[in-house]
Parts: structure tokens; sequence; C-alpha cells
């Protein structure tokens, strides 16, 4: 792997490093947004959802300043394999981030739901999901800033925990949910809070995609399935009826 | 907005033929998918299903490959405005196909669970949903293709429409599980191929957008959440308890 210092036009390294701030910057804002989603969910906390909500716009902002940069340099400078690799990873990470992003604010919107029924036990199982994938949201990002294919590696690898804490999780709201029906609305907004974090873990995965592909050139062999785990059966369903 | 005629390198008319055709045959395929997942949810074919999941690789390997065509032309070709916008706006349109096919093999998955329990009536809800969808896809497929500004802008604001019939079909879903509990699991399933259905809206929304932005040089200013509709509150719960 080629190192900054290697470039021989300067400019260009700052603008490469441009880019990496905005990058840091906007994922260092969606992790804060992802965080605080997580925390008003489980405290149904409606007013700091709401601030949550009219936050993601900045976000937004930052992708559309992150392309118009690249799209930029892409024009000006022209840049040849690993720079362009560079610039090529960097739109399709901002666009994830970005997405993560939506995943956030929905959770908080569902927030504003939640808040208004009765508290029930998985919200903290959904938490804890919530947690890991930070923490995979963290070191993904670490792992761009430092070109570190391997710590990608790593982080693409522990998708498959997640989609296992989530199928676990499906199983409990369902049981909750034929329990007693007054715990269906709460049970439903989880679930789809719990679906959003799954697919937070989809997005960080094609994030560590991405930092392969730039550090190594090409992408991983073995193929990922992007839409989540398997749909988990009508088991429950049959147990009971 | 130039033509084709106008470019002065003949060899790259081509190159961007290449990537309009990759996009056409991409879009089709998915357009395929997303029609089949919807017609085996609503029969319960878990068969045919099957063959929709199998068939997601193509699409992929179709995305992978309109990638390194694109970035083969950036290094190459060293494009310049229009004909560089039109190479993002096509690598970030393959991605949204991409994902758009990632929600057919979903709606899929959910169809082998669904085809084990008994069949309810909202399916036919769905099923409406989804054929909005489909006729979506095709004008925003087909305003790529042209290049038509005009005809993305109609499709782009028809996503609301989506998600008004949306918000309807997961009040639908919450009576059925509230009235019966046995209609849980596919009343569950049903809300996530809804959903599903729904965010396959927001990715051609997104498509729409890149294709204003290819024709225009800019992208609209009105800003559209991509996150979906807001949460329905908990009304029906509160009603009934």
């Amino acid at each position: 792997m080629t190192t900054e210092h290697d470039h021989i036009v300067k400019a260009f390294d700052e603008d490469l490093k441009h880019v990496d701030t905005v990058i840091a910057e906007m994922g260092g804002l969606v992790e804060a947004q992802l965080a605080a989603a997580i925390e008003a969910m489980v405290q149904r906390d409606a007013e700091k959802a709401e601030k949550i909500i009219s936050k993601d716009e900045s976000v937004d902002a930052l992708e559309k300043n992150l392309d118009r940069s690249i799209i930029k340099l892409l024009a000006l400078r022209q840049p040849m394999a690993e720079d362009l690799r560079v610039l090529i990873a960097a739109l399709k990470i901002g666009s994830a981030i970005e997405r993560i992003g939506d995943y956030a604010r929905n959770i908080a919107k569902r927030t504003l739901t939640l808040a208004q029924v009765p508290a029930i036990g998985p919200a903290n199982t959904v938490a804890r999901l919530g947690q890991h994938v930070i923490g995979m949201l963290k070191s993904v990002l670490d792992a761009y800033l430092k070109r570190d294919a391997e710590k990608a590696e790593d982080v693409r690898r522990s998708d498959r925990e997640i989609d296992a804490m989530y199928t676990s999780l499906f199983r409990e709201l369902s049981t909750y949910m034929m329990e007693d029906t007054r715990n269906i609305t709460s049970c439903t907004h989880l679930m789809f809070a719990a679906k959003n974090i799954e697919r937070v873990g989809d997005h960080i995965a094609t994030i560590a995609e991405c930092v392969i592909y730039l550090v190594r050139g090409h992408l991983p062999e073995n193929r990922r399935p992007s839409d989540g785990p398997d749909v988990i059966p009508a088991m429950s369903s049959g147990l009971r009826h």
C-alpha cells in the first residue's frame, strides 16, 4: 500500500485529506446520532428524539458537500489507480454513512410513538444490539482512516453476530405480541427499530468492503447477502395455535 | 442538454452506451424480480420465491460489472463536465438498483414463511402497493435512458403516494394482529414486505434525483426525507385498550 507521502502532487494530498476529514466528520456525527437515538428509545424520551430528527439534515448536507468535492477532484485532478479508488470508495462510504443517519432518524421517529405506550422489556435487548452496531461503526471508520483492510475484514465478519442477535430478538418480540395484544404497538415499532439497526450493520459491512477495495484494489471474494439474516420461519405461531 | 452526437470522441460515446445498456439490463432484471416476488407472495408460492432468491446473484454480478466499467472509464477517458456527471449518476443508480434487487429477494424470503401460514386478505393490499412501485421503477428507468428530467420529477413526486398507501396498510395490518393473535406471524412478515416495497420507492426517488442531476447538473432543491413516511402513532392500541 502506498502512503500519502508517495504522491507527487502535494495539492492532491491535501484534497484527499479533506475528503477523509469530511468522512470522519460525517461518521462522528452519525455515530453520535445513532447513540442518541438508541438512548432516547430506551428512555422513551420524545424531546431527545425530536432533536435527532432535526439534526439529520446536517448529515445530508455533509454528504452533498462530500459528493461535490469528490466530483470536483475527479474532474480537476484526473486521478489514476489508487487515488481514483480512494475517491470512488469515499463516494460509496459517504452514501452508506448518510443511510445510517437515516436509520438513526427512523429509530428516533419510532421513539415518538414508543414514548406514548407502556415500556416493555425487549427495548433493552434492542439497545444492546444498537451498542454492538455502534462499536462496529467506530471500528470501520477507524479502519477507513487508517487504511486498515484487516480491521475492515474483522468488522465485516462481525456483521454475522448482528444477524444472529436480530433473529433471536425477532422471536422474543413475536412472543411478547402473542402473549398480550396490548404489546403489539410497542413490539412492532421495536421490531422495525431492530431491523433498522440490523440494516445499519449491513451498511457498515458495505463500508468495510469499500475499505478492503481501496487498500487492496479488489473487493473481497466471498459474497455477503446484503438483505439481512434469513427470515424467521413461522415457528412461534405454529407452536401456539 | 448535449446529445451523444456532440461528443468529439466517438469511442467514449460507445462506452457511455455500454453503461446505459448495463443499467437497462440490471433495471429490467430487477423489475422482473420485484414483479415475481410480489406474485409469489400473493400466491404463497415457495418454489417461485426460491427461484427469485437464487437469481439475485445475477443482479449483484451486473452491479460489480457496472462499477468496474465506470471506474475504468473514469481512469482511461478522464471525462469532464456532463460525461463525468453521467458516470457518477450511473454509479449511484447501479447501487440503487442493486438495493432494490435486495428488497425483492427479502420479500421472496418472507414468502417462504408466508407460504406456511394461512393466507390473509391484506396480502392483496401489499401487492397493490407493489404494482404501484413497479410502475414507478419502469418510469424512472425510462426517464434515465431518455435523459428526461421532467419525467424523473414526476416519479419523485409519486413517492409520496407510496408513503400514504404504506401508512394505511400499516394500520390495516395492526388491526388484523390485534383482532386475532394467529394473524401475527403473517401480518409481521407482510408489514416487513410492505416496508421493503416502501423502501424500494425511496430508492426509485434516489434514482430520479440522479437523473435530474445528470440532466440539469444539480440536484433538486427541495429536500426529500429518505427514511420513509412518518411513523404511525399508537392510535389503534389506544383505541382498543
